[in-house]
């Protein structure tokens, strides 16, 4: 990787690209928004061509703030974000025959396949629009992949409920020491740095283009998180946990949220692996900072 | 109404709104793409202080061409155009209290209430992305409608299969006379011209803002028609028609039709009527121009 165009560099994922960019020493330009209408494919282009990197990526997408419930009130720009961008950048580097990556999510799936098993890249999503039973933000993600299906020199990264060691409001530890109620699913999650690591071995070991879920192998639960959290001393309260999925849905949320779990065998294959899960939020939790 | 800005006023049904405007001698201003991003909210409501209309009507919208097969290859335009576009007119349009109407599709529906009768405007769409049945179009028009509820002085109009007495590739009658194979299925259908007449009177009568569907009352099989065509002499070949639904999807389409009944009562109790669909397509036949 000689020279990286990075989308959406500002959110909570580009700015771990930037992070771990700089820090390896590749070159990179991040561009925001108002610097350059990426919405527009002709201005793409254009910047792109000037820019002349070898790969490019996106992280930009509408994640709604605090949380997936505030996509519910902005629809539009929600599907602008996560169903018709990837588009645009598709044809856009398509036409230039660049290679690029996506970041997509694992919230497209809810549960597990029927055998207990982690869901696979090509399970067809559960969770989303076509089912009826999804969030606004996952339905918009599921289009996006959608709109991506057979795309060409195109990785699509399935990130899952980021964390890491970094206390900050986006981070799914923080999360569960920070809400006054928590709900027990199990989940696959990816530690962010990981996730990132594993992006960029994408392009550098020329893996073929498609798919991938990018979690950490295993899945977890919040019990089984807070249980982890607490032998490090992090839990300064009494935890409450929801006595039901349903309890949770109908009191707190706006919004279905998905639990899923999903197989990282087919990076792991392509010998890209990230930690084990408990093993990775024990790490987390023991370098802790606040 | 003393000034209207229109947006689409290229299309079939936007051209069909210019035609009537100056007929009328109505003032409008007709933004093209090209003129006028409207795609970019700031852009569009620039150009809407300036031109300080008291009222917009979108007919903007990915209809694929020559069909709706169009739209499965591309999907990311789909969804900018029909299902995006209508929410930043609708961010837009709120912010200057601007009252608007946009033009939606009756294609989102499929077959008829339970009891046969027409759809009602509150009935949910079953032939949409949730019902995971539809054609990416008609997904996105659905989207579209999704992302107005609750809109405020906004009228959402539902068009569906355009006809008249003008020989044209997007006419109803046209089609009918043209395509090799018929599938005679029976719809709800709207003569352009009154279609238009319904909209302008929803502004000019000031009824309530909402949802309506502007179709010519009752329904109409391909059949009928092609019966009403030949004893106005307009059927120069052998009709041949589909023995089923299943064999048309199977051997010319790749998404599927729609194909339903919609009721037409919500708008003729305000007083805005439509003539009887047998009526309307015997009369286009008998003013038939090629």
């Amino acid at each position: 990787m000689k020279h990286v165009v990075l989308l959406g560099g500002s959110g909570y994922v580009g700015k771990t690209f930037q992070e771990i960019l700089s820090k390896r020493n590749i070159s990179f330009r991040n561009f925001s928004r108002t610097e350059l209408n990426y919405y527009n494919p002709a201005k793409l282009k254009e910047a792109l061509k000037a820019e002349a990197p070898d790969c490019l990526i996106n992280a930009a997408g509408y994640t709604g703030k605090p949380n997936v419930d505030a996509c519910e009130d902005d629809k539009a720009n929600c599907l602008l974000g996560n169903a018709v961008l990837p588009g645009i950048i598709r044809e856009v580097c398509e036409s230039l025959k660049l290679p690029w990556g996506h970041v997509s999510s694992g919230c497209i799936y809810t549960g597990s396949r029927s055998d207990g098993s982690g869901f696979l890249e090509d399970d067809t999503p559960n969770f989303d629009f076509r089912h009826n039973n999804c969030s606004f933000y996952s339905g918009t993600k599921a289009l996006g992949e959608e709109v991506l299906k057979g795309a060409e020199n195109c990785y699509i990264w399935r990130l899952r409920i980021p964390f890491d060691e970094r206390n900050n409001p986006r981070n799914y530890l923080t999360k569960l020491l920070t809400y006054e109620w928590l709900l027990d699913a199990e989940n696959s999650v990816s530690q962010r740095f990981e996730f990132i690591d594993a992006c960029l071995a994408c392009f550098e070991k020329e893996i073929p283009s498609g798919v991938y879920n990018v979690t950490n192998p295993g899945a977890i639960s919040a019990r089984e998180i807070t249980e982890i959290m607490k032998t490090h001393g992090m839990v300064k309260k009494e935890l409450k946990f929801f006595e039901s999925e349903e309890a949770f849905m109908s009191e707190v949320v706006r919004a279905p949220r998905s639990n899923c779990i999903m197989s990282s065998e087919k990076l792991s294959s392509l010998d890209i692996r990230l930690t084990e899960v408990h093993e990775a939020v024990d790490r987390a939790c023991k370098n802790w900072t606040e």
